[in-house]
């Protein structure tokens, strides 16, 4: 019984990822979106787009799915930074590390051995399921921004460049989407929503 | 190409299931919820009580959160209805028939059959995932209206039979989990969250 009231402790406290806002807005620019409904966003894109990963990897799209699910779970405490934004990604990797131990120490411990290692795990990047779920992580922002009219990026005065050099990571996990989001990007100049590559 | 354009069409879509709102208040009470960070929310949940499902059950997990990530998406056509509301859930069925037609039916076809197949596993609610995922969908609103002093409950004035009969299939999922769903019943009444059974 203790066991199952630490679980609904955790669960209950996921809740308020929901009040965390990112910089993305909705696609109908209605608001801002949180940080739980992108999580869920990304976790059923990674069942539609699983084929598109690199054919070298092994993919486990269920390990891929649970990374999506808890990778933004620290932001509860430690908020979510602008990507562009130097100063505020600084002590970026301590906050998320105190708020991992707080967060998912709310578990029975095995569990929260788990989940940890798993936010680890896409932190680190270095599995095929890491870097496909970062892939994914990247790509949806972009297309927020594309169906916004670049909304995010003109009110941080982002330049293609800079949304070039961040999301280059997305190869890593899928030529195919990298592929895509070059595309993306660059229709993304000529229609004006995003400023080009600062001289 | 067309396929992958077909695949980021339907994750587009997917992007109004942010504007539907639930009955349930968040757990701080500041808004209600909507149904894309609930299903976040039930799909984590599954990570963590998969434990309690019923010992009798083979559970593949990653099917249960499959089956969450993707149950509420006809809500994008479809809207969502007051469990309790008879004349509001007389057309839901067909309602949700055609949502599914429509929005699964953005998919290149594979997908839209495997899709469409996991959605109406978790209607039909007759494999056992379905049953433990359905479990989940319905511990969750008694949470929220229990952390919430019985907002939604009092809001449409629910009483305690009539939570106690809409949630009884959580036993066919979990029988820990409907244990601890009737203490909740119990406490909320005592507390005054929830109306007594009616004469």
């Amino acid at each position: 019984v203790d066991r199952l009231k630490r679980q609904i402790g955790f669960i209950v406290e996921l809740d308020k990822l929901k009040t965390i806002l990112r910089q993305s807005w909705l696609a109908d620019g209605s608001r801002r979106e949180n940080s739980a409904e992108h999580s869920w966003h990304i976790a059923a894109m990674a069942l539609v787009l699983a084929e598109h990963a690199n054919a070298d990897m092994d993919l486990d799209l269920a390990r891929v799915v649970k990374l999506l699910l808890i990778h933004d779970v620290v932001e509860i405490d430690a908020g979510d930074v602008l990507v562009y934004d130097i100063a505020g990604n600084a002590d970026k990797a301590e906050r998320e590390r105190r708020a991992a131990e707080r967060i998912y120490g709310m578990l029975p411990e095995d569990q929260a051995a788990e989940l940890r290692a798993l936010w680890e795990e896409f932190e680190t990047g270095e599995t095929d399921e890491a870097r496909f779920a970062a892939a994914l992580d990247r790509l949806m922002p972009l297309l927020h921004n594309f169906l916004t009219e670049g909304r995010a990026w003109r009110q941080h005065g982002i330049t293609a460049d800079q949304v070039l050099a961040r999301n280059a990571g997305i190869a890593a996990g899928s030529t195919v989407l990298w592929d895509y989001a070059r595309e993306l990007i660059e229709e993304a100049v000529e229609r004006g929503y995003l400023l080009p590559a600062a001289e």
